[in-house]
């Protein structure tokens, strides 16, 4: 199967793209998806929801696996980033792609073992689990990486789809 | 010109088609979008994605005005204001319709005359303005058509298109 792993943002969205089958990981691809903080709001909307589309299209993932929101105390970036959020679950949605939501806990669970994993720790595992030679840059990328081990793992375990997708 | 005014939500989107030609006002449309409080996360902005993007097709609108968003103590709600939003924004992009954004202060003002209006004042004057038998119900479309009102009142003045453009 083929998962596409978001770390959602506003001025950067991480993207990975990997192949999972018999519990081998293969990398297709990383990256992120940037916007300028000079651009309009909407223009920055539009640009997240093309190139989103565009690895949607290009990889006809069967899974995307995106970290869940959690606030923090500025609310103008709050909005920003939610709002960005929701154009990315809508590109999926649109594209009629299953999506998955994971919180940073399980993902830090699913990718070290270890609930209390710091940024590196994880960094290192998501290197060392796909085989890579450098860990993935930047960070937003070897997130969306790791969520996308983390929804392999998970739905391992899950036969049953569905379980884990956005409510 | 033909404007939709647009009121952000979750569980409901007002929306307000009015077209505004020589100082006059002719209502072409309003309502709602509604999603479920049962439905997935993905599949409720899918929808307000899809019903807005009949309403632009429908009336290719000279321009969009939709709400500010301002954060209430909610986060939950909060989310997903903004994360919908994003959708309204993202899917007048797409259509490549401009979009302006007024904050409520600016709404009261150019519809009452009066910054410190309160909403049943708001709807009266929408009533007269745009020559209705009745408020416009439910009162999330009366608050679109509110800021389309607004818009109009504001392009008027502003013979430079671009002012108030979502930044």
């Amino acid at each position: 199967m083929i998962i596409i792993g978001i770390d959602p943002g506003y001025a950067i969205v991480g993207v990975g793209v990997v192949e999972y089958k018999g519990n081998k990981f293969k990398t297709l691809e990383y990256g992120a998806i940037t916007t300028p903080a000079g651009m309009p709001t909407v223009d920055r909307l539009k640009k997240i929801y093309t190139e989103m589309a565009a690895y949607l299209i290009k990889y006809d993932p069967d899974a995307v696996a995106i970290e869940e929101l959690f606030f923090n105390s500025n609310q103008k970036t709050a909005i920003n980033v939610a709002q960005a959020r929701g154009v990315l679950l809508v590109t999926a949605a649109n594209a009629n792609i299953p999506i998955y939501e994971y919180t940073p806990l399980q993902v830090k669970q699913s990718v070290t073992g270890y609930g209390r994993a710091d940024k590196g720790q994880i960094q290192q595992m998501v290197k060392m689990i796909l085989g890579l030679n450098v860990i993935p840059k930047p960070d937003d990328a070897a997130d969306a990486l790791a969520l996308a081990i983390c929804h392999a793992h998970s739905s391992k375990m899950n036969n049953i789809l569905g379980t884990n997708t956005v409510r």
